[in-house]
Protein backbone atom coordinates (compact mmCIF):
# COMPACT_ATOMS: atom_id res chain seq x y z
CA UNK A 1 0.00 0.00 0.00
CA UNK A 2 1.13 3.81 -0.93
CA UNK A 3 0.07 6.20 0.84
CA UNK A 4 -0.89 9.09 -1.82
CA UNK A 5 0.89 12.18 0.15
CA UNK A 6 -1.61 15.19 -0.47
CA UNK A 7 0.35 17.32 1.91
CA UNK A 8 3.94 16.73 0.12
CA UNK A 9 2.43 17.48 -3.11
CA UNK A 10 0.96 20.64 -1.89
CA UNK A 11 4.56 21.74 -0.29
CA UNK A 12 6.28 20.61 -4.06
CA UNK A 13 3.29 23.17 -5.41
CA UNK A 14 3.89 25.70 -3.15
CA UNK A 15 7.10 25.99 -3.60
CA UNK A 16 7.28 26.16 -7.41
CA UNK A 17 4.37 28.46 -7.23
CA UNK A 18 6.57 30.54 -4.85
CA UNK A 19 9.28 30.65 -7.32
CA UNK A 20 7.62 31.50 -10.05
CA UNK A 21 6.47 34.32 -7.30
CA UNK A 22 9.62 35.56 -7.43
CA UNK A 23 10.52 35.46 -10.63
CA UNK A 24 7.38 37.87 -11.40
CA UNK A 25 7.89 40.42 -8.69
CA UNK A 26 12.12 40.58 -10.22
CA UNK A 27 10.51 41.09 -13.44
CA UNK A 28 8.46 43.80 -12.23
CA UNK A 29 4.91 42.49 -12.45
CA UNK A 30 2.68 42.54 -9.21
CA UNK A 31 2.12 39.51 -6.92
CA UNK A 32 -0.93 37.58 -7.67
CA UNK A 33 -3.82 38.60 -5.68
CA UNK A 34 -6.64 36.10 -4.39
CA UNK A 35 -9.63 37.51 -3.06
CA UNK A 36 -12.25 35.72 -0.76
CA UNK A 37 -15.57 36.78 0.44
CA UNK A 38 -16.80 35.39 3.56
CA UNK A 39 -20.48 35.64 4.56
CA UNK A 40 -21.12 35.19 8.11
CA UNK A 41 -19.05 33.28 10.95
CA UNK A 42 -19.76 29.75 10.24
CA UNK A 43 -16.58 28.28 11.71
CA UNK A 44 -15.76 26.04 9.29
CA UNK A 45 -15.57 28.59 6.40
CA UNK A 46 -13.70 30.34 8.42
CA UNK A 47 -11.30 27.59 9.10
CA UNK A 48 -10.89 26.96 5.01
CA UNK A 49 -10.29 30.85 4.19
CA UNK A 50 -7.95 30.82 7.00
CA UNK A 51 -5.58 28.24 5.25
CA UNK A 52 -6.22 29.88 1.70
CA UNK A 53 -4.90 33.06 3.23
CA UNK A 54 -2.09 31.32 4.69
CA UNK A 55 -1.22 29.09 1.74
CA UNK A 56 -1.11 32.66 0.21
CA UNK A 57 1.36 34.24 2.54
CA UNK A 58 3.68 31.14 2.27
CA UNK A 59 4.56 31.66 -1.32
CA UNK A 60 4.33 35.23 -1.73
CA UNK A 61 0.41 36.06 -3.18
CA UNK A 62 -1.84 38.99 -1.52
CA UNK A 63 -4.78 38.10 -0.14
CA UNK A 64 -7.69 39.92 0.74
CA UNK A 65 -10.37 38.57 2.60
CA UNK A 66 -14.20 40.19 2.63
CA UNK A 67 -16.05 39.70 5.45
CA UNK A 68 -19.65 40.25 5.44
CA UNK A 69 -22.28 39.99 7.67
CA UNK A 70 -25.02 36.87 8.11
CA UNK A 71 -27.69 39.03 6.68
CA UNK A 72 -26.03 41.07 3.66
CA UNK A 73 -28.83 41.11 0.96
CA UNK A 74 -27.73 39.26 -2.34
CA UNK A 75 -27.78 42.45 -3.97
CA UNK A 76 -24.94 43.61 -1.87
CA UNK A 77 -22.94 40.55 -2.46
CA UNK A 78 -23.63 41.24 -5.59
CA UNK A 79 -22.17 44.33 -5.84
CA UNK A 80 -19.29 44.01 -3.86
CA UNK A 81 -18.79 40.91 -6.31
CA UNK A 82 -18.60 43.77 -9.57
CA UNK A 83 -16.69 45.83 -7.78
CA UNK A 84 -13.93 42.70 -7.65
CA UNK A 85 -14.56 41.66 -11.01
CA UNK A 86 -14.10 45.56 -11.96
CA UNK A 87 -10.73 45.93 -9.67
CA UNK A 88 -7.07 45.57 -11.94
CA UNK A 89 -5.69 44.43 -9.02
CA UNK A 90 -6.92 41.14 -8.16
CA UNK A 91 -6.77 38.19 -9.94
CA UNK A 92 -8.54 35.35 -8.43
CA UNK A 93 -11.93 35.75 -6.51
CA UNK A 94 -13.68 32.91 -4.65
CA UNK A 95 -17.17 32.87 -2.49
CA UNK A 96 -16.49 30.66 0.35
CA UNK A 97 -19.51 28.38 0.87
CA UNK A 98 -22.34 27.59 2.20
CA UNK A 99 -24.05 30.61 1.74
CA UNK A 100 -26.74 31.81 3.79
CA UNK A 101 -29.85 30.63 2.81
CA UNK A 102 -31.50 33.72 1.88
CA UNK A 103 -28.75 33.75 -0.98
CA UNK A 104 -28.79 32.11 -4.41
CA UNK A 105 -25.68 30.33 -4.62
CA UNK A 106 -25.61 30.09 -8.55
CA UNK A 107 -26.30 33.44 -8.87
CA UNK A 108 -23.60 34.68 -6.81
CA UNK A 109 -20.59 32.19 -7.89
CA UNK A 110 -21.75 33.18 -11.28
CA UNK A 111 -21.47 36.47 -11.03
CA UNK A 112 -17.29 36.32 -10.44
CA UNK A 113 -16.12 37.12 -13.86
CA UNK A 114 -14.91 33.64 -15.52
CA UNK A 115 -11.96 35.33 -15.58
CA UNK A 116 -11.37 35.37 -11.96
CA UNK A 117 -13.06 32.45 -11.45
CA UNK A 118 -10.22 30.54 -9.79
CA UNK A 119 -12.62 27.94 -8.10
CA UNK A 120 -13.29 27.17 -12.09
CA UNK A 121 -17.01 26.92 -10.74
CA UNK A 122 -18.67 29.28 -13.96
CA UNK A 123 -20.46 28.02 -16.63
CA UNK A 124 -17.75 28.73 -19.18
CA UNK A 125 -14.83 27.41 -17.08
CA UNK A 126 -16.32 23.91 -16.67
CA UNK A 127 -17.89 24.33 -20.65
CA UNK A 128 -14.77 24.82 -21.44
CA UNK A 129 -13.68 21.92 -19.46
CA UNK A 130 -15.41 19.45 -21.35
CA UNK A 131 -14.75 20.63 -24.38
CA UNK A 132 -10.97 20.30 -23.43
CA UNK A 133 -10.10 24.20 -24.24
CA UNK A 134 -7.94 25.85 -21.64
CA UNK A 135 -9.75 26.81 -18.38
CA UNK A 136 -9.99 27.41 -14.91
CA UNK A 137 -10.29 23.81 -13.69
CA UNK A 138 -12.41 23.28 -10.63
CA UNK A 139 -10.17 22.94 -7.89
CA UNK A 140 -10.77 19.35 -5.99
CA UNK A 141 -10.41 17.62 -9.41
CA UNK A 142 -7.55 19.59 -10.68
CA UNK A 143 -6.36 18.54 -7.19
CA UNK A 144 -7.03 15.02 -7.64
CA UNK A 145 -5.66 14.64 -11.15
CA UNK A 146 -2.43 16.15 -10.01
CA UNK A 147 -2.32 13.88 -7.49
CA UNK A 148 -2.30 11.02 -10.07
CA UNK A 149 -0.03 12.63 -12.09
CA UNK A 150 2.42 12.58 -8.62
CA UNK A 151 2.11 9.18 -7.94
CA UNK A 152 2.49 8.22 -12.05
CA UNK A 153 -0.71 6.08 -11.65
CA UNK A 154 -1.86 4.78 -14.85
CA UNK A 155 -5.54 5.36 -15.62
CA UNK A 156 -5.39 4.89 -19.71
CA UNK A 157 -8.22 1.77 -20.46
CA UNK A 158 -8.47 1.67 -16.77
CA UNK A 159 -12.47 1.09 -14.72
CA UNK A 160 -12.63 3.83 -13.00
CA UNK A 161 -15.79 4.66 -10.95
CA UNK A 162 -16.80 7.74 -9.16
CA UNK A 163 -19.01 7.83 -6.67
CA UNK A 164 -21.09 11.36 -6.01
CA UNK A 165 -22.12 13.19 -9.08
CA UNK A 166 -21.96 16.80 -7.30
CA UNK A 167 -21.45 19.92 -9.67
CA UNK A 168 -18.02 20.59 -7.84
CA UNK A 169 -16.26 17.26 -7.57
CA UNK A 170 -18.40 13.83 -8.81
CA UNK A 171 -19.27 15.12 -12.20
CA UNK A 172 -16.34 17.25 -13.69
CA UNK A 173 -14.04 14.74 -12.44
CA UNK A 174 -15.94 11.74 -14.18
CA UNK A 175 -15.58 14.02 -17.01
CA UNK A 176 -11.81 14.57 -17.01
CA UNK A 177 -10.93 11.24 -15.96
CA UNK A 178 -12.66 10.40 -19.14
CA UNK A 179 -10.93 12.67 -21.58
CA UNK A 180 -8.16 11.72 -24.21
CA UNK A 181 -5.38 13.26 -21.73
CA UNK A 182 -2.27 11.29 -20.76
CA UNK A 183 -3.83 11.76 -17.24
CA UNK A 184 -7.50 10.14 -18.21
CA UNK A 185 -8.62 7.92 -21.38
CA UNK A 186 -9.91 5.88 -18.47
CA UNK A 187 -13.46 4.18 -19.06
CA UNK A 188 -15.59 6.04 -16.38
CA UNK A 189 -18.85 5.12 -14.75
CA UNK A 190 -20.58 7.41 -12.52
CA UNK A 191 -22.27 5.99 -9.45
CA UNK A 192 -25.25 8.18 -7.43
CA UNK A 193 -27.56 7.98 -4.96
CA UNK A 194 -29.87 6.10 -7.43
CA UNK A 195 -27.29 4.19 -8.50
CA UNK A 196 -28.29 -0.06 -7.98
CA UNK A 197 -26.08 -3.15 -6.77
CA UNK A 198 -23.47 -0.64 -5.88
CA UNK A 199 -20.74 -3.32 -5.00
CA UNK A 200 -20.56 -5.03 -8.09
CA UNK A 201 -19.47 -1.50 -9.36
CA UNK A 202 -17.28 -1.31 -6.69
CA UNK A 203 -15.77 -4.73 -7.24
CA UNK A 204 -14.84 -4.11 -10.50
CA UNK A 205 -13.22 -0.89 -10.06
CA UNK A 206 -9.15 -0.22 -11.23
CA UNK A 207 -9.40 3.37 -9.56
CA UNK A 208 -12.56 4.63 -6.92
CA UNK A 209 -13.03 8.13 -6.54
CA UNK A 210 -15.51 8.54 -3.60
CA UNK A 211 -17.31 11.59 -2.80
CA UNK A 212 -20.05 10.65 -1.74
CA UNK A 213 -20.26 12.02 2.08
CA UNK A 214 -21.14 9.38 3.82
CA UNK A 215 -18.26 8.56 6.59
CA UNK A 216 -16.09 5.03 6.33
CA UNK A 217 -18.71 3.70 3.53
CA UNK A 218 -16.06 2.26 1.38
CA UNK A 219 -14.69 -0.96 3.00
CA UNK A 220 -12.86 -3.98 2.34
CA UNK A 221 -14.89 -6.53 1.06
CA UNK A 222 -16.16 -3.84 -1.43
CA UNK A 223 -13.57 -3.38 -3.11
CA UNK A 224 -10.79 -5.82 -5.70
CA UNK A 225 -7.16 -6.35 -4.39
CA UNK A 226 -5.03 -3.65 -5.72
CA UNK A 227 -7.89 -0.88 -6.34
CA UNK A 228 -6.76 2.99 -6.25
CA UNK A 229 -8.71 4.98 -4.03
CA UNK A 230 -8.91 9.14 -3.77
CA UNK A 231 -10.96 9.41 -0.84
CA UNK A 232 -12.26 13.20 -1.59
CA UNK A 233 -14.92 12.75 1.86
CA UNK A 234 -14.06 14.91 4.87
CA UNK A 235 -16.29 14.38 8.53
CA UNK A 236 -15.53 15.57 11.95
CA UNK A 237 -16.94 12.23 13.87
CA UNK A 238 -17.00 11.83 17.61
CA UNK A 239 -14.28 9.52 18.71
CA UNK A 240 -12.74 8.45 22.28
CA UNK A 241 -9.15 7.88 21.21
CA UNK A 242 -8.41 11.31 20.68
CA UNK A 243 -8.05 14.28 23.54
CA UNK A 244 -10.45 16.59 21.42
CA UNK A 245 -12.85 13.88 21.50
CA UNK A 246 -13.23 14.43 17.90
CA UNK A 247 -11.35 13.13 14.88
CA UNK A 248 -11.43 13.07 10.95
CA UNK A 249 -12.62 10.52 8.28
CA UNK A 250 -13.47 10.33 5.11
CA UNK A 251 -15.94 8.57 2.80
CA UNK A 252 -13.45 5.34 3.01
CA UNK A 253 -13.24 3.06 6.02
CA UNK A 254 -9.53 3.89 5.61
CA UNK A 255 -8.36 0.89 8.48
CA UNK A 256 -10.06 -1.61 7.21
CA UNK A 257 -9.50 -1.12 3.50
CA UNK A 258 -5.50 -0.29 3.57
CA UNK A 259 -4.25 -3.64 3.49
CA UNK A 260 -6.48 -4.24 0.06
CA UNK A 261 -5.04 -1.28 -1.74
CA UNK A 262 -2.64 -0.41 -4.26
CA UNK A 263 -2.33 3.65 -3.59
CA UNK A 264 -4.90 5.35 -1.17
CA UNK A 265 -5.22 9.20 0.10
CA UNK A 266 -5.52 9.67 3.83
CA UNK A 267 -8.03 11.48 4.87
CA UNK A 268 -7.28 14.61 6.43
CA UNK A 269 -3.64 15.13 4.37
CA UNK A 270 -4.74 13.43 1.01
CA UNK A 271 -7.52 15.61 -1.16
CA UNK A 272 -7.97 18.41 0.85
CA UNK A 273 -4.90 20.37 0.78
CA UNK A 274 -4.71 19.56 -3.20
CA UNK A 275 -8.08 22.02 -3.38
CA UNK A 276 -5.91 24.61 -2.10
CA UNK A 277 -2.99 23.81 -4.46
CA UNK A 278 -4.92 23.93 -7.44
CA UNK A 279 -6.91 27.39 -6.18
CA UNK A 280 -2.83 28.96 -5.91
CA UNK A 281 -2.34 27.48 -9.16
CA UNK A 282 -5.60 28.94 -10.98
CA UNK A 283 -5.00 32.14 -9.50
CA UNK A 284 -1.12 32.29 -10.87
CA UNK A 285 -2.47 31.52 -13.69
CA UNK A 286 -4.78 34.62 -13.80
CA UNK A 287 -2.03 37.04 -13.05
CA UNK A 288 0.11 35.58 -15.73
CA UNK A 289 -3.18 35.56 -18.11
CA UNK A 290 -2.34 32.29 -19.12
CA UNK A 291 -6.11 31.07 -19.93
CA UNK A 292 -7.89 34.25 -21.31
CA UNK A 293 -6.21 37.35 -22.62
CA UNK A 294 -8.27 40.01 -20.95
CA UNK A 295 -7.75 43.53 -21.00
CA UNK B 1 -39.00 -5.70 -30.47
CA UNK B 2 -40.19 -1.94 -30.63
CA UNK B 3 -38.99 0.15 -32.95
CA UNK B 4 -38.38 3.74 -31.41
CA UNK B 5 -39.60 5.62 -34.36
CA UNK B 6 -38.15 8.86 -34.97
CA UNK B 7 -39.83 9.95 -37.74
CA UNK B 8 -43.09 9.57 -36.39
CA UNK B 9 -42.04 11.54 -33.04
CA UNK B 10 -40.29 14.44 -35.35
CA UNK B 11 -44.05 14.70 -36.91
CA UNK B 12 -45.52 15.05 -33.87
CA UNK B 13 -42.94 17.90 -32.65
CA UNK B 14 -43.67 19.69 -35.86
CA UNK B 15 -47.31 19.78 -35.13
CA UNK B 16 -46.56 21.03 -31.87
CA UNK B 17 -44.59 23.39 -32.83
CA UNK B 18 -46.26 24.91 -35.90
CA UNK B 19 -49.34 25.05 -33.20
CA UNK B 20 -47.13 27.39 -31.38
CA UNK B 21 -45.87 29.28 -33.94
CA UNK B 22 -49.53 30.13 -35.39
CA UNK B 23 -50.31 31.33 -31.97
CA UNK B 24 -47.41 33.87 -31.54
CA UNK B 25 -48.17 35.07 -34.84
CA UNK B 26 -51.52 35.35 -33.92
CA UNK B 27 -50.66 37.48 -31.21
CA UNK B 28 -48.92 39.73 -33.01
CA UNK B 29 -44.92 38.56 -32.78
CA UNK B 30 -42.37 37.40 -35.79
CA UNK B 31 -42.12 34.21 -36.45
CA UNK B 32 -38.99 32.04 -35.00
CA UNK B 33 -35.87 33.13 -37.51
CA UNK B 34 -33.19 30.06 -38.05
CA UNK B 35 -30.47 31.41 -39.75
CA UNK B 36 -27.85 28.74 -41.04
CA UNK B 37 -24.29 28.98 -42.63
CA UNK B 38 -23.13 26.97 -45.10
CA UNK B 39 -19.58 27.25 -46.47
CA UNK B 40 -18.64 25.36 -49.47
CA UNK B 41 -20.33 23.13 -51.39
CA UNK B 42 -20.18 19.68 -49.59
CA UNK B 43 -22.79 17.39 -50.39
CA UNK B 44 -23.94 16.33 -47.38
CA UNK B 45 -23.84 19.42 -46.30
CA UNK B 46 -26.33 20.80 -48.47
CA UNK B 47 -28.73 18.35 -47.77
CA UNK B 48 -28.48 18.25 -43.41
CA UNK B 49 -29.00 22.38 -44.70
CA UNK B 50 -31.51 21.75 -46.67
CA UNK B 51 -33.49 19.34 -44.63
CA UNK B 52 -33.38 21.59 -41.65
CA UNK B 53 -35.04 24.85 -44.08
CA UNK B 54 -37.65 22.03 -45.15
CA UNK B 55 -38.78 21.47 -41.73
CA UNK B 56 -38.38 25.33 -40.74
CA UNK B 57 -41.17 25.80 -43.71
CA UNK B 58 -43.30 23.05 -42.60
CA UNK B 59 -44.13 24.76 -39.36
CA UNK B 60 -43.70 28.51 -40.32
CA UNK B 61 -40.65 29.56 -39.24
CA UNK B 62 -38.51 31.70 -41.43
CA UNK B 63 -35.35 30.31 -42.21
CA UNK B 64 -32.38 32.20 -43.95
CA UNK B 65 -29.16 30.40 -45.74
CA UNK B 66 -26.18 31.99 -45.97
CA UNK B 67 -23.86 29.83 -48.80
CA UNK B 68 -20.29 31.11 -48.46
CA UNK B 69 -17.45 29.88 -50.52
CA UNK B 70 -14.81 27.45 -49.88
CA UNK B 71 -12.31 29.86 -50.01
CA UNK B 72 -13.64 32.31 -47.00
CA UNK B 73 -11.46 33.37 -44.90
CA UNK B 74 -12.09 32.82 -40.95
CA UNK B 75 -12.44 36.35 -40.54
CA UNK B 76 -15.01 36.68 -42.84
CA UNK B 77 -16.83 34.02 -41.63
CA UNK B 78 -16.71 35.85 -38.35
CA UNK B 79 -17.63 38.97 -39.22
CA UNK B 80 -21.07 37.63 -41.02
CA UNK B 81 -22.13 35.56 -37.31
CA UNK B 82 -21.05 38.54 -36.10
CA UNK B 83 -23.63 40.52 -38.11
CA UNK B 84 -26.37 37.77 -37.90
CA UNK B 85 -25.44 38.32 -33.69
CA UNK B 86 -26.45 41.67 -34.19
CA UNK B 87 -29.53 41.29 -35.46
CA UNK B 88 -33.09 41.69 -34.01
CA UNK B 89 -34.42 39.28 -36.35
CA UNK B 90 -33.03 35.82 -36.16
CA UNK B 91 -33.21 34.06 -33.18
CA UNK B 92 -30.80 31.38 -34.01
CA UNK B 93 -27.94 30.55 -35.74
CA UNK B 94 -26.01 27.56 -36.84
CA UNK B 95 -22.86 26.87 -38.74
CA UNK B 96 -23.18 23.38 -40.82
CA UNK B 97 -20.13 21.28 -40.23
CA UNK B 98 -17.78 20.29 -41.39
CA UNK B 99 -15.72 23.40 -41.97
CA UNK B 100 -12.71 24.08 -44.67
CA UNK B 101 -9.46 23.12 -42.63
CA UNK B 102 -8.15 26.48 -42.97
CA UNK B 103 -10.68 27.24 -40.45
CA UNK B 104 -11.02 26.58 -36.72
CA UNK B 105 -14.61 25.04 -35.64
CA UNK B 106 -14.16 25.82 -31.79
CA UNK B 107 -13.53 29.16 -32.74
CA UNK B 108 -16.38 30.08 -35.17
CA UNK B 109 -18.89 27.65 -33.44
CA UNK B 110 -17.86 29.95 -30.35
CA UNK B 111 -18.55 33.18 -32.28
CA UNK B 112 -22.09 32.77 -32.45
CA UNK B 113 -23.73 34.54 -29.28
CA UNK B 114 -24.89 31.94 -26.68
CA UNK B 115 -28.45 33.29 -27.40
CA UNK B 116 -28.27 32.32 -30.57
CA UNK B 117 -26.44 28.63 -29.86
CA UNK B 118 -29.50 26.97 -31.37
CA UNK B 119 -27.65 24.00 -31.99
CA UNK B 120 -25.75 23.89 -28.35
CA UNK B 121 -22.18 23.48 -28.81
CA UNK B 122 -21.29 27.27 -27.19
CA UNK B 123 -19.18 26.40 -23.90
CA UNK B 124 -21.84 28.36 -21.79
CA UNK B 125 -24.56 26.32 -23.09
CA UNK B 126 -22.32 23.40 -22.42
CA UNK B 127 -21.43 24.39 -18.85
CA UNK B 128 -25.22 25.35 -17.92
CA UNK B 129 -26.21 21.91 -19.04
CA UNK B 130 -23.50 20.06 -16.76
CA UNK B 131 -24.68 22.64 -14.21
CA UNK B 132 -28.53 21.57 -14.65
CA UNK B 133 -29.73 25.42 -16.02
CA UNK B 134 -31.79 26.76 -18.16
CA UNK B 135 -29.84 26.69 -21.58
CA UNK B 136 -29.88 25.08 -25.38
CA UNK B 137 -29.28 21.48 -24.71
CA UNK B 138 -26.74 20.23 -27.66
CA UNK B 139 -29.39 19.05 -30.62
CA UNK B 140 -28.95 15.18 -30.58
CA UNK B 141 -28.59 14.34 -27.40
CA UNK B 142 -31.83 16.08 -26.88
CA UNK B 143 -33.21 14.51 -29.31
CA UNK B 144 -32.03 11.15 -27.55
CA UNK B 145 -33.80 12.04 -24.62
CA UNK B 146 -37.31 13.33 -26.52
CA UNK B 147 -37.35 9.85 -28.03
CA UNK B 148 -36.60 7.69 -24.41
CA UNK B 149 -39.62 9.80 -23.12
CA UNK B 150 -41.76 9.49 -26.00
CA UNK B 151 -41.48 5.55 -25.54
CA UNK B 152 -41.50 5.71 -21.46
CA UNK B 153 -38.68 4.11 -21.02
CA UNK B 154 -37.15 3.41 -17.71
CA UNK B 155 -33.71 4.97 -16.95
CA UNK B 156 -33.85 5.18 -13.61
CA UNK B 157 -31.05 3.02 -11.50
CA UNK B 158 -30.41 1.39 -15.18
CA UNK B 159 -27.00 0.43 -16.16
CA UNK B 160 -26.51 3.01 -19.40
CA UNK B 161 -23.21 2.87 -21.73
CA UNK B 162 -22.21 5.16 -23.80
CA UNK B 163 -20.32 4.22 -26.95
CA UNK B 164 -18.12 7.51 -27.78
CA UNK B 165 -17.00 10.08 -26.45
CA UNK B 166 -17.35 12.94 -28.75
CA UNK B 167 -18.22 16.79 -27.56
CA UNK B 168 -21.67 16.61 -29.73
CA UNK B 169 -22.60 13.00 -28.91
CA UNK B 170 -21.34 10.83 -26.88
CA UNK B 171 -19.99 13.10 -24.05
CA UNK B 172 -23.09 15.45 -23.28
CA UNK B 173 -25.98 12.64 -23.86
CA UNK B 174 -23.21 10.82 -20.90
CA UNK B 175 -24.13 14.17 -18.72
CA UNK B 176 -27.81 14.04 -19.40
CA UNK B 177 -28.36 10.39 -18.23
CA UNK B 178 -26.82 10.75 -15.35
CA UNK B 179 -28.61 13.98 -13.97
CA UNK B 180 -31.49 13.59 -11.01
CA UNK B 181 -34.14 13.89 -13.87
CA UNK B 182 -37.13 11.86 -15.01
CA UNK B 183 -35.43 11.18 -18.08
CA UNK B 184 -31.97 10.49 -16.42
CA UNK B 185 -30.58 8.55 -12.72
CA UNK B 186 -29.19 5.94 -14.82
CA UNK B 187 -25.53 4.70 -13.87
CA UNK B 188 -23.32 6.17 -17.19
CA UNK B 189 -20.36 4.57 -18.06
CA UNK B 190 -18.61 6.36 -20.69
CA UNK B 191 -16.96 4.39 -23.25
CA UNK B 192 -14.38 5.07 -25.99
CA UNK B 193 -11.30 4.28 -28.11
CA UNK B 194 -9.34 3.72 -25.18
CA UNK B 195 -11.60 1.69 -23.41
CA UNK B 196 -10.84 -2.61 -22.87
CA UNK B 197 -12.85 -5.45 -22.85
CA UNK B 198 -15.77 -3.34 -24.61
CA UNK B 199 -17.95 -6.64 -24.92
CA UNK B 200 -17.80 -7.10 -20.91
CA UNK B 201 -19.45 -3.63 -20.73
CA UNK B 202 -22.01 -4.33 -23.49
CA UNK B 203 -23.27 -7.53 -22.10
CA UNK B 204 -24.33 -5.94 -18.94
CA UNK B 205 -25.65 -2.87 -20.15
CA UNK B 206 -29.24 -2.14 -19.59
CA UNK B 207 -29.36 0.84 -21.87
CA UNK B 208 -26.81 1.15 -25.23
CA UNK B 209 -25.91 4.47 -26.55
CA UNK B 210 -23.65 3.78 -29.91
CA UNK B 211 -21.96 7.15 -31.00
CA UNK B 212 -18.83 5.24 -31.97
CA UNK B 213 -18.95 6.22 -36.07
CA UNK B 214 -18.26 2.26 -37.30
CA UNK B 215 -20.56 0.65 -39.44
CA UNK B 216 -22.63 -2.30 -38.05
CA UNK B 217 -20.35 -2.88 -35.02
CA UNK B 218 -22.56 -3.93 -32.59
CA UNK B 219 -23.91 -7.36 -32.62
CA UNK B 220 -26.09 -9.72 -30.60
CA UNK B 221 -23.48 -11.49 -29.10
CA UNK B 222 -22.30 -8.45 -27.40
CA UNK B 223 -25.69 -7.46 -25.97
CA UNK B 224 -27.87 -9.13 -23.13
CA UNK B 225 -31.28 -10.14 -24.11
CA UNK B 226 -33.92 -7.23 -23.37
CA UNK B 227 -31.30 -3.90 -24.10
CA UNK B 228 -32.84 -0.59 -25.14
CA UNK B 229 -30.21 0.28 -28.37
CA UNK B 230 -30.32 3.96 -29.57
CA UNK B 231 -27.79 4.12 -32.74
CA UNK B 232 -26.56 7.35 -33.14
CA UNK B 233 -24.58 6.65 -36.10
CA UNK B 234 -25.13 6.96 -40.01
CA UNK B 235 -23.00 5.50 -42.98
CA UNK B 236 -23.03 4.92 -46.59
CA UNK B 237 -21.97 1.68 -47.54
CA UNK B 238 -22.12 0.27 -50.87
CA UNK B 239 -25.11 -3.17 -50.99
CA UNK B 240 -26.17 -5.09 -54.23
CA UNK B 241 -29.74 -4.94 -52.74
CA UNK B 242 -30.64 -1.35 -53.35
CA UNK B 243 -31.38 0.45 -57.05
CA UNK B 244 -29.08 3.28 -55.53
CA UNK B 245 -26.41 0.69 -55.15
CA UNK B 246 -26.38 1.73 -51.37
CA UNK B 247 -27.68 2.04 -48.67
CA UNK B 248 -27.47 3.71 -45.01
CA UNK B 249 -26.54 1.78 -41.52
CA UNK B 250 -25.79 2.75 -38.34
CA UNK B 251 -23.01 1.34 -35.55
CA UNK B 252 -25.55 -0.97 -34.81
CA UNK B 253 -25.60 -4.76 -37.13
CA UNK B 254 -29.65 -4.17 -37.13
CA UNK B 255 -30.86 -7.10 -38.70
CA UNK B 256 -28.29 -9.20 -36.28
CA UNK B 257 -29.61 -7.94 -32.74
CA UNK B 258 -33.39 -6.78 -33.63
CA UNK B 259 -34.58 -10.46 -32.23
CA UNK B 260 -32.45 -9.51 -28.91
CA UNK B 261 -33.64 -6.00 -27.89
CA UNK B 262 -36.20 -4.50 -25.62
CA UNK B 263 -36.58 -0.82 -28.44
CA UNK B 264 -33.87 0.08 -31.09
CA UNK B 265 -33.87 2.97 -32.93
CA UNK B 266 -33.81 2.33 -37.14
CA UNK B 267 -30.91 4.25 -39.27
CA UNK B 268 -32.39 6.03 -40.77
CA UNK B 269 -35.46 7.22 -38.86
CA UNK B 270 -34.70 6.87 -35.09
CA UNK B 271 -32.33 9.63 -34.15
CA UNK B 272 -31.37 11.66 -36.97
CA UNK B 273 -34.52 13.71 -37.69
CA UNK B 274 -34.76 14.29 -33.74
CA UNK B 275 -31.42 16.16 -34.17
CA UNK B 276 -34.04 18.71 -36.37
CA UNK B 277 -36.62 18.34 -34.14
CA UNK B 278 -34.07 19.86 -31.29
CA UNK B 279 -33.05 22.34 -33.56
CA UNK B 280 -36.38 23.61 -34.13
CA UNK B 281 -37.27 23.57 -30.13
CA UNK B 282 -34.53 25.66 -29.31
CA UNK B 283 -34.98 27.97 -31.48
CA UNK B 284 -38.38 28.47 -30.72
CA UNK B 285 -37.20 29.09 -27.11
CA UNK B 286 -34.93 31.12 -28.65
CA UNK B 287 -37.88 33.62 -29.94
CA UNK B 288 -39.89 33.36 -26.94
CA UNK B 289 -36.74 34.15 -24.98
CA UNK B 290 -37.90 31.50 -22.78
CA UNK B 291 -33.44 30.66 -21.77
CA UNK B 292 -31.78 33.95 -22.03
CA UNK B 293 -33.98 37.50 -21.39
CA UNK B 294 -31.35 39.18 -23.37
CA UNK B 295 -32.49 43.11 -24.46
Amino acid sequence: MILIDGKALFSKIKNELALQVNSMVTNGSARPHLAAILVGDHPASQTYVNAKVKACKEIGFKSTVIDCPENISQTELLSKIEEINQSKNIDGLIVQLPLPKHIDENTVTHSIHHYKDVDGFHPINIGRMVLGLPCYMPATPLGIMSLLKEYKIDTLGKKCLVIGRSHIVGTPISILMSRNNSIGNATVTLAHSKTKHLSELTLNADIIIVAMGVPSFLKSDMVKQGVVIIDVGIHRIKSNKTQSGYKLVGDVDFDDIKSKVSYITPVPGGVGPMTIASLLTNTLQSAKKMIYSRT
